[in-house]
């Protein structure tokens, strides 16, 4: 099918939890550290390099990515762009683990299964209580929901399935509007976006990895299904990318 | 009548056109000046300090004012904000005025005429010719629009008569719904909109001043018309402000 669409997916930048190497997630609103600032500035480079404008622009209600997408417009120069925050393109929740340390957890419970509750599709951490401190540290952007629908942890199956519904209904109506679509999303976000237009399977998605502040271009057809994807950056930047995520699950990640 | 909802206006901060004593207006995207990012933060810290809180903000497609109300969000750690963007927030286009030094055309013109450009009501500047570099910086947030819906020179009641459609349609909705409403705007853009909550006569309007990055607060009775107002910030910081805005007019003014 030929290309009819052009939609760009960037994963926010390196969080101040990430620098920490602390499960981060859906409930905490980490800020950006400096790296990720600086990465946020070098994807909206590399956007301007290639020419690409947008109309729209899709974000999680977390500041991480906000701040990516604003960092984002201020090198653009497209402050005006309008922007829609929604919790479903937030990060997965990961539950009894949030808050804590990824390096702590993989000498605890072991690489393997730390890389299962990370990656796996199915496999829901223990919840996290909700009057646990580390639940949610901002609640106000849910204030309108009912609590039950906030979740308490999530497989990636979870995200997915309360991702969609925004595709369905916000996203993709304005890419058939023709409208030039931008996502700053998360890690499980970005990857529960990934499985679902490339349609990979429950087992195969453990191993997509969006690296942080890399733009991933996708062409799409008319189907809105993807006609060829790539990232846009050198292939060293990628390959360090992809290196830097698949190392914070291992038992002597030390942060960056 | 009693008070039943509150809506907070603020005037972005200072401009690098202000700075430079220039008459900036709808065409002109000025950034903020380090002095403007800086009124902004203030901005933040009294509304903060207040214990005021929002549910929704608006604001123009004017990056000046987008980035007072980012610096706001930042402060009240309010990112997830929804913020909605209208050219019809913009400020008053200067016409013929827009780009050129306000103290150079006080002095050809004088400073009674100046000031009855700059704040009567009926009276228009010449229009700017669309084919002139001082036209539009920015055209891309106009893009969908019909070229003539586009101004080349605006009185005050114009500006007025652009904005009222999103108050109407907008703004005001979202106030009755019991949403906590943050506008932050232009000079024109908020004396237009006092000129309508107060009532204020064609005449009196001319005198009316907001002051950049001080918080003005009304206080709307179930009539969505003001049971009172008033600024946050001491009685020095309001009469300071006030008189900053006043000095731009004058042939002297040097900037500041």
């Amino acid at each position: 099918m030929a290309t009819k669409y052009k939609l760009v997916i960037v994963r926010h930048g390196e969080s101040e939890f990430t620098l920490k190497s602390l499960f981060c997630g859906f409930g905490n609103d980490a800020d950006l550290s400096e790296t990720g600032a600086k990465e946020a500035t070098h994807a909206a480079e590399l956007i301007k390099q290639e020419g690409i404008e947008f109309d729209v622009a899709y974000t999680s209600v977390l500041k991480r990515a906000i701040k990516t997408l604003y960092l984002i417009q201020e090198v653009l120069d497209c402050h005006w762009l309008p922007v829609f925050k929604s919790w479903r393109l937030n990060e997965r929740h990961h539950g009894a683990l949030q808050g804590l340390s990824k390096s702590e957890m993989a000498e605890k419970y072991g690489e393997d299964k730390v890389k299962l509750w990370r990656r796996s599709y199915h496999v829901r951490p223990d919840p996290l209580d909700k009057t646990n401190e580390r639940y949610c540290f901002n609640a106000k952007p849910y204030a309108h929901m009912d609590q039950s629908m906030i979740p308490d942890c999530e497989s990636l199956k979870d995200t997915v399935e309360r991702l969609l519904p925004y595709w369905y209904d916000e996203i993709a109506p304005a890419i058939k509007c023709g409208k030039r679509v931008l996502i700053v999303a998360h890690g499980n976000s970005c990857r529960s976006l990934v499985k679902f237009l490339e349609n990979i399977s429950d087992d195969d998605v453990i191993n997509v990895e969006v690296p942080q502040g890399i733009p991933l271009i996708y062409e799409l057809g008319e189907d809105l299904r993807p006609v060829k994807h790539y990232y846009l950056g050198s292939e060293e930047e990628l390959a360090a990318g992809k290196a830097k995520q698949i190392n914070q699950g291992k038992p002597n990640f030390k942060g960056y």
